[in-house]
This record gives structure tokens, C-alpha cells and sequence, in this order.
């Protein structure tokens, strides 16, 4: 596995059962799962002499990010190399004009969005979906949601006011390397929009779904076509990470989470996704659901499958990379809520972990060996059970003693 | 945790999302826990300097088998490194004689038994738990089982038959090194009498126990004295090898198994466990618990819980020897059964392993890294769900699958 952080962790824990023996590529001897790997090798993913050395001796390489440069991952396929999920699939995930154009073409609904060039292009993006005439804002039929390049920005630039202002807020994307909130921007005026395109790499604009919840649709896929899918769990973001994940989302009615099951596996299929793939979705007000992001990895809003599944993320993506039978995906319990914990004020955690182990001798707690930072991801806790809200409660507030935010 | 073998694998795969940082000493670079933990020192448990320079930097060792010498681990405290459990507990674990004497002296129900020096004595000694006069087999009342010795045994070996055959059947045990049927036998004469003192180490004479089935009681006790209990397990044993293990233990009364989690807890107490204990027991034909073995660190009757029981005895044992609050040992349910999977004439386990997951995808499969030899434990599969039938077939089924006993 190429990426020594947590979810490379959590692959090798989940691939011990398995019989696995598990090569990880990781930036640095301390990083999470360089920690607790037995084979592990340290240098620069994006190296492609590294890369090709690494990959000598695996039966399969696969990864614990998206960063490993798309040429790259061509080249080791070209020499022979099994590369899972592979690089045609794998840059839908990587660069978010390419997949919002390959969603475009097969039908997926999106928020509406188009790649623009500078923050006049940015707010004519902005008149052009504002406008009565076109689609309204969460007006996307499910296809064709792409908006076309207005020519010359700023022909349509002189439509907005003279300070600039949108007459709908955008959302802008790097199309290659955000994660977690980084490399997104939502801009009010010509002025904000300057920003994202200071590093020179092109920038994707989006309406700003006027969303009810975030859901997320996981499911994993073998080379072989079989496929699984997990329920649909509903994703409560703060600050643009995600806070808690309750499985399955509550309140969906049973035909929408199979339909958002059922376009999940349709995108693993028309892409040629192998492994696991977490399909972000907004939940609109009357019910339907846009794809946000696509990840073809193990994803945050699978950590709950750890203690709520018959089968984890983990486990599902290590036997679909290698090509065996997919383990069940059902859940376990009646719900599970997985709270992701932060970094706080506090760098030494020890004494809120002993805590919250004594408060409640059910809950699952996951560290990934990281230093402390605020607001860095360094572990989660899962719950389960039967009553909802005492299962949020349990998770609220291990995560938050544990970051610090709860002292009782 | 000193020795490399599954046990250690398991707790290795088990402190990973504790955030715990693992050391191992292993045997060999090949064995079972070194394919899988980072940090790995290759060294004899039996030197003590290996030992010391181990220790260095540890805040806690622990063990995944008993044949580190009593003598070591005094050492090791006397140096002021935690050794968990202690030498004054692990003892118990190491030496049959010992245990035995302090089971009753504490009142714990066991098999009659005593020391003996030779085949003649073992004669005596099958005489006297015979004897009309005194208790019969099975007459254990809880306390003081044992049979004193008589003196010189030859005195009473003229009581039995000129060709040795003994009234009833004895079982002798070396008191240090033996498991899994290893250094135990059933002598039935003088003859067979001889061969288990060949090898001039002391052997423990005990009754044969006419018992209903074998029963596991499994604690987890930490140094501040907290201890938990998991329900009572039945024990399936085939060729003196754990074969099954059904949790909880179909049929048992519930206030017999809480006298047998008790008991376990009582001697978990009385000689100062620290972390996993497995207490095995025979069921008697009247319901009555006689202790048959310890074991101080996870055991296989305790297996089953790292997919059946919301904590594992892994992580129970860690949490156990590092003094944090201990996870709750509750079963998540009805049933779950464990089945060892034991090497067959194949070396080669990975097609069969393909079937299973194929064929069952709720299997959950544990495979221990190890080379094939006919006999060998390489892993186990666990089972759960409502049904016990349908649970045992599966579990069995599998196991019988990838032994290569079963072919369709």
C-alpha cells in the first residue's frame, strides 16, 4: 500500500486476519502505519524509481491516497504491475474535472459546475446559474449538468455589480490534491475568488448545494465485477471534516438509500473502480442526491464498518485489490455512530483516554499513533447499539473529551 | 510481549487501534507475530540478557506463551521492569505441581492428583484414588484433593496385579513445558507408567475425570484489581487439541456458569492475575466444575471473541497488563463458535481459502502467517448468529474446508 497514514494503518490491522503479508510505502518512519507494519519501506510517492522498486515483489499495489502521479501509476501498469484500483479509474478520484465530466457523460447527477479561468470566468460561472432563464440553483435533471464556458469571462463579468459581488455564492475546487477542506473555497465576490487561483492549477466552479444533509453511498468492487454495497450512513461535516458518521442514515427512507446504493455501484461499475470507493452525495431538501467527491480508497465514512459491519472497509478493500470473494457488508447493530477525534489544546491524550475508557467499557476507540495537533485527525471512536441518541451521546463525548472540549 | 506465535499476532493486530506501540520477542524472523509487527527483536526467551536488553525502553512485558524461566522474571522485577502477569502468578501457569498445590490450598475443585517418582509410585497412586476406603474418582469435595503420598511407593505397588495393570486409568503430566496433549499421557499400567519419566523431570499423577464435556472459564484481571468475565465457553477437544469452541456453553445452567466465572475470578484474585486467564474445567455428570489447566495470556478458548464479544481477550489483555479500565467482555450474539483450523496434506491452503470466503461471506477467517504442516494450527475461523446448528456447520465446515477433510 502506497501512504503511510491512517487508513494504510487500518488496512494492514484489518489484513492480519486475512493472512496478508502487507508492504507499505510510507514518507516517513513515523508515520501511522509505519508505526505497526512489519515490512515498510520509506521514501517519496511521487518518484516513479521508488515507486517501480516498491512495487518489485507485490502481488498488487494499491493506496492509501490519491497523490501517486497518474503518469505514474501508467507506467507501472506498463510494466506489468497490478495496480488497484488502476490508474483510469483512479484519476476520477484525483482530478475533479475529469470526474465531473465522466459523471456528466453517464448520467450522474452533479451539482451543476464548469472549470473557469479566473475570477471574472468565476462570476460569470456565478450569473450563469443564477440566471432565471437557465437552470436554477438544485435545478440538475441527473444529466448534462455541466454549464458551457461563457467565451470571454468577462463579457458576461459586466453583468455583476460594480463591487463585485455574486448574485449566488460558488463553490471553487483545485481539481487535483484537496482533501479535508483544503483546496476548496466558497467566494461571495470577484475579489474572494482571487484566491484559488494563485497557485496557477486549474480551478473548478460549483453551485453551492443548498443541501439538507451529506450522505455517503461506500461500496467495493473486484476485478472480477462482484460488488458489494454498505448502507448509506449520513456524514455530519463541521468546518469542512467530517465530525460523526451515523450508519445507516437516519430517516432514509428505504427506496433512497437503495437508489444511492444502486448509483454508487453504478459509478464503481461504468468507472472500473477495483476496491472500495465512498461516494459523497448531497441530500437535497425534496430528496435527491449529487455526487460531491468520489475517494477510491478506504474512506472516513466507512471507519464505522470496523465495529458496525460483518465485514470492514479494511478487510473488503484488501480482498477486493487481491481479487478474493467480498465478506459481508451488512451492519451488526441496529446503528453505529463513528466520531472522529481531533487534535486539542493538549498534546498528550493519555489521561482523557484512560477516562473515557472507564466512563464506557463498550466503546471502540482507534488511535493511529500521530502527534497531537489541534485539529488534526489522530483517531475515532465507534459506537453501537440500539438507541440512537445514546449511541451519539456515547460517541459526542468520547470524541470531544478526547480532543479536549469536554472536561466532565 | 515475549514469544512470536499467533497469540502475539493477535494481540499485535489487537493494540494497534489502542495506539499501542508493540514490541516483540521472537524466535525466529519467520514466526507467526514477526511477519506482522514492526518492531521485532529476534532472541531466546530463555537467556536472561536477552531478555534485559529487550526490557530496555518496554513499560510493560507481557507473554504469549509460559517457558520464559521463573528465575528470569524475577530478575527482570528485581530490575524494576513491570512483568505482567508476575512470576508469584505466572508460576501457576508453569508448573503443574505448584498450581495443583495452591488450587488447594485456596479450595478450588480439581482432578485427585499427586506428585509421583516412578511407575511404582503411580501404581500406588492409582490405588489410592481406587480405594473403596478412601475418595473415589469424581469424590473431589472442593478441597484438599490431594492424595498424600504413601510413603514408599513400592509398599503399595504390591496391592496391584503382577502385570502392572492398574485399577483405574492414571493421567500423568511433566508439571513444566507440556500443552496442547504435548507432555501429558493416560498410563493404564506400569508399563505404559514408564515413559513419562524418562525425560527425569517431575510428574504429576491425577485421576482420569469421567466428565460430561470441557468447559473454559475466561477472566481478565488488571493490577488495580478490576477484572471482568466472559461467558463460560464448551470446549470440544479431538486428539487432546482444542478443535471447537461454542460461546456460551450450550445448556449450562445460568447459575452454574456464574459459579464457574466466580471460581475463575476467585483464583484470578487469590494468586494476583494480571491480564487473560483461561481457566479450563471439566463438567462433571453431576454438574460440578473441576479445574483441568491454566493458562495466563489469551487462549484459544478465547478466540471466538474478537468477532462474538465487544472486546476481545487481545485487547483485554493489553488493556489488562497496562493497567487502563478493561473493555466490556459481553457476547455480541446469540452464538459464536470457533473452529481451529489445522494443517492437512496440502501445503498449499489458498484455493480452499478462496472456497470459504466464496461460500460463506459472513465467515470470519484468522489466519496465523504460518507454513502448512499436517496437524498445525494456522488459524481459525469464527462463526456467529442466532442459530447454533447453522453456526457450528459453518464453522466446521470451513475448518474442515481448508484442513482438506472436506472437499465439496
Amino acid at each position: 500500500m502506497v501512504g503511510g497514514g491512517q487508513l494504510a494503518r487500518m488496512t494492514h490491522e484489518a489484513g492480519i486476519p486475512l493472512g496478508i503479508r502487507f508492504r507499505l510505502l510510507s514518507g516517513a518512519p513515523q508515520d501511522s502505519a509505519a508505526l505497526v507494519a512489519h515490512d515498510v519501506v520509506v521514501g517519496d510517492h511521487r518518484d516513479l524509481g521508488t515507486l517501480r522498486e516498491f512495487a518489485r515483489g507485490c502481488d498488487v499495489i494499491t493506496f492509501d491516497h490519491e497523490h501517486v502521479p497518474t503518469e505514474h501509476l501508467r507506467a507501472l501498469e506498463a510494466d506489468g504491475v497490478a495496480v488497484r484500483p488502476g490508474p483510469d479509474a483512479l484519476v476520477h478520484a484525483q482530478d475533479k474535472g475529469v470526474m465531473r465530466a465522466r459523471l456528466d457523460g453517464i448520467g450522474v447527477p452533479c451539482p451543476r459546475h464548469r472549470v473557469v479561468r479566473d475570477p471574472a470566468d468565476t462570476a460569470a460561472f456565478a450569473q450563469e446559474i443564477s440566471s432565471p432563464g437557465g437552470d436554477g440553483p438544485d435545478g440538475g435533471t441527473g444529466s448534462g449538468t455541466s454549464v458551457a464556458g461563457s467565451g470571454e469571462g468577462s463579457g458576461t463579468a459586466a453583468q455583476v455589480p460594480a463591487d463585485g459581488a455574486f448574485p449566488v455564492p460558488v463553490v471553487l475546487k483545485t481539481v487535483r490534491g484537496g482533501y479535508d477542506g483544503k483546496g476548496v473555497w466558497v467566494v461571495r465576490s470577484r475579489d474572494e475568488a482571487a484566491e484559488p487561483f494563485k497557485a496557477g492549477v486549474p480551478v473548478l466552479a460549483e453551485e453551492k448545494v443548498d443541501f439538507a444533509r451529506e450522505l455517503a453511498a461506500c461500496v467495493v468492487r473486484s476485478p472480477h465485477g462482484q460488488a458489494v454495497a454498505y448502507p448509506v450512513v449520513e456524514s455530519v461535516q463541521v468546518g469542512g471534516v467530517c465530525d460523526t458518521v451515523i450508519a445507516p442514515a437516519p430517516g432514509l427512507p428505504g427506496e433512497e438509500a437503495v437508489r444511492a446504493q444502486e448509483l454508487a455501484l453504478r459509478i464503481a461499475d461504468e468507472l472500473g473502480v477495483v476496491g472500495h470507493m465512498a461516494v459523497e452525495l448531497f441530500e437535497t431538501h425534496d430528496g435527491r442526491v449529487l455526487v460531491n467527491e468520489l475517494a477510491m480508497r478506504p474512506h472516513n465514512s466507512g471507519h464505522w464498518t470496523q465495529d458496525g459491519a460483518v465485514t470492514s472497509q479494511f478487510a473488503n478493500h484488501l480482498r477486493a485489490v487481491l481479487d478474493l470473494p467480498l465478506g459481508d457488508p451488512r451492519p451488526r447493530a441496529r446503528w453505529t455512530v463513528m466520531a472522529n477525534v481531533l487534535g486539542g489544546d493538549y498534546p498528550d491524550m493519555y489521561s482523557a483516554y484512560r477516562h473515557c475508557m472507564a466512563r464506557d467499557p463498550r466503546l471502540k476507540i482507534h488511535m493511529y499513533g500521530k502527534d497531537v495537533k489541534p485539529g488534526r485527525k489522530v483517531g475515532h471512536v465507534n459506537t453501537y447499539g440500539d438507541d440512537l441518541d445514546d449511541v451519539r451521546e456515547r460517541a459526542a463525548h468520547a470524541a470531544g473529551y478526547l480532543r479536549g472540549t469536554i472536561t466532565e
